[in-house]
């Protein structure tokens, strides 16, 4: 779309090159990894090459990585550790998570927590539950598992799998330039869960299914394109930009509310509100000037209402439904920045006149 | 692989040119069809499109049709009917069915029967169950619901969603020349169905999970070709050459056991039995002399057992273990067939004098 401005790289990213390279070879391997063949024996291979790449990227053993459809399929992991213990989850973490809170296992044995790493929202970097001998401690609650949500972290900042305590986690592929519609369950050594879909046995029985292979070989380029970026400080200049939108913003429109700009941040993200101006005014007025951004999380159809995440941080009604989102990423251009706040300053000072 | 003959299409089938093309065009919509802006409704446009193609060429309504990551998400719809009653299974059903089989709900309410419309094995097409009332009688039993496996057949022979009295039908796209990772749930319209993937709410709170928009557009760019293949009548073409590979083994090696050539067929579907020849030696002789062949379903990794599918048609389990499936399709050439049926009879000759 020739002239437009894209800013809504926290609900999906452009597919980078590298992915979009890797999706077209894989179109030629014509096999199903499952075949015993040379045909399936060369889909086998592109889908290793590309388990490798993840684990890499994510800091984890390529066995612990499960391709799945998605960062939602993966969180449905915690369907499957029913009878386990009661699944609570972080408050601002995403509604794929949320899907399972359930305290009626309480009794039973190990909470899981589940937390996102990073909220697609603001941005916002999770504080990390205590530590409490082997265990977790979040408000009134202790779990002996912890299941995170890296999507919007992982290949913005680093982060390891290792490292991390986490027992699982989960990510998109399509919110670090991969393709949309798959991702991976991560699953500590050891750990075994019964697998969400069952059949043909396809993961080592964990996953069945046969292979999105073109998506899996896109996801694998796309994690090595972004630890090179990552590595080659591509992140700080995004950082840059979003400072300087931040600053623009707040010298044209002083009683602008940047949500989360006090806490720790990914680099990319700029959640800020308008008191008494709608979210989605803002979203379809910029999107008509040729900007996309977006409004809450961007991850369901058609929503249109308060942000919960936004509610949670302290914030009232009013304020939370007027926040919206603009989220930067690598190809992001500071005219790009500059050029969108001076719409927005625009469409905010008409908004002001009518307002007054 | 130059030179190579690809005999596998119920494995997978290669990806159609309509597919790659479509899939390389959605590679440029970068939006998440989730979002309101212009490049979200362009990502919505382009799944929605592909919602209608899929819909006309299985014969049901748009809106019956939710996207999955293949036929084995698309069964664990099964799953979601736990309390409805018990899930019978058609003996010779695909793993990803077999996988739900559940007794335990008997006495709950309404059975669901379970079965494939064409075995990915033999290429026989299931006898339909005996409708009794409005319900319908499997054996013993009588189910009040019907869940159809349509994978091996969509596409091959003519068949209605809406004609088949079908509940729920599932299939994916990769069979029919589609992408891999990829399929649907078909749920007849008014059916409520709890959804299995929770989060944000997509697919009509369906299937939650940003779409996978590359595969989404190759599997309705595959369907329509499909469609336009069957009316043209390739697939009549496709049984020729079958009838002529069948004619020429049992010509060549009298005492082959044609499996389920007695029965309604698939056109593209030959399998056949050398008992005391192991199926896994004959598919590894054959990839070896450059064709490329299958024992069993090949939709797990690495299995190697008899065929559950030909020792419930009556088969002796020495005779199970000795079938191979040779599987055609609409770009298969009369002398790929030719090739391959000198070759396998060049082997058989060699099997026959070691035997002797």
């Amino acid at each position: 779309m020739t002239g437009r401005v894209y800013l809504d790289w926290n609900a999906t990213a452009p597919l980078r090159p590298e992915a979009r390279d890797a999706m077209v070879a894989a179109m030629d391997v014509m096999g199903n990894p499952s075949s015993v063949h040379a045909e399936g024996r060369a889909a086998r291979g592109l889908v290793e090459r590309a388990r490798a790449e993840v684990a890499e990227a994510i800091g984890c053993k390529p066995a612990e990585v499960i391709f799945t459809s998605g960062a939602t399929e993966a969180a449905s992991v915690l369907a499957q550790l029913r009878g386990h213990g009661a699944v609570i989850v972080e408050e601002t973490a995403h509604d794929a998570l949320w899907a399972h809170f359930d305290l009626t296992d309480a009794e039973t044995g190990n909470n899981i927590l589940a937390m996102g790493l990073a909220n697609s929202e603001t941005g916002a970097i999770t504080e990390p539950p205590e530590p409490v001998g082997g265990r977790w401690r979040y408000g009134a609650r202790e779990a002996g598992m912890l299941l995170l949500d890296v999507t919007q972290a992982v290949g913005r900042i680093p982060w390891s799998f290792a490292w991390s305590g986490a027992h699982m986690a989960v990510l998109s592929a399509h919110k670090l330039g991969g393709p949309k519609g798959v991702g991976a369950l991560i699953v500590k050594d050891g750990l075994d869960i019964a697998a969400l879909l069952k059949g043909g046995g396809q993961e080592m029985g964990r996953r069945s299914g046969t292979e999105n292979i073109v998506g899996i070989a896109g996801f694998g380029a796309a994690c090595r394109a972004a630890m090179r970026d990552l590595e080659a400080g591509a992140w700080n200049r995004v950082a840059e930009l979003r400072n300087i939108l931040e600053k623009t913003l707040a010298s044209g429109a002083k009683e602008t509310i940047f949500v989360g700009k006090e806490r720790a941040r990914i680099p990319n993200t700029c959640c800020f509100a308008t008191p008494g101006w709608k979210g989605e005014t803002q979203v379809m007025a910029m999107d008509l000037a040729g900007f996309a951004i977006s409004s809450g999380s961007a991850c369901s159809s058609g929503k249109v209402r308060e942000s919960r995440v936004i509610r949670a941080m302290g914030f009232d009604a009013e304020t939370a439904r007027s926040a919206i989102r603009v989220s930067l990423g690598p190809t992001t251009e500071e005219s790009d920045v500059t050029r969108f706040a001076e719409a927005w300053l625009a469409a905010h000072e008409k908004f002001r006149r009518r307002a007054a």
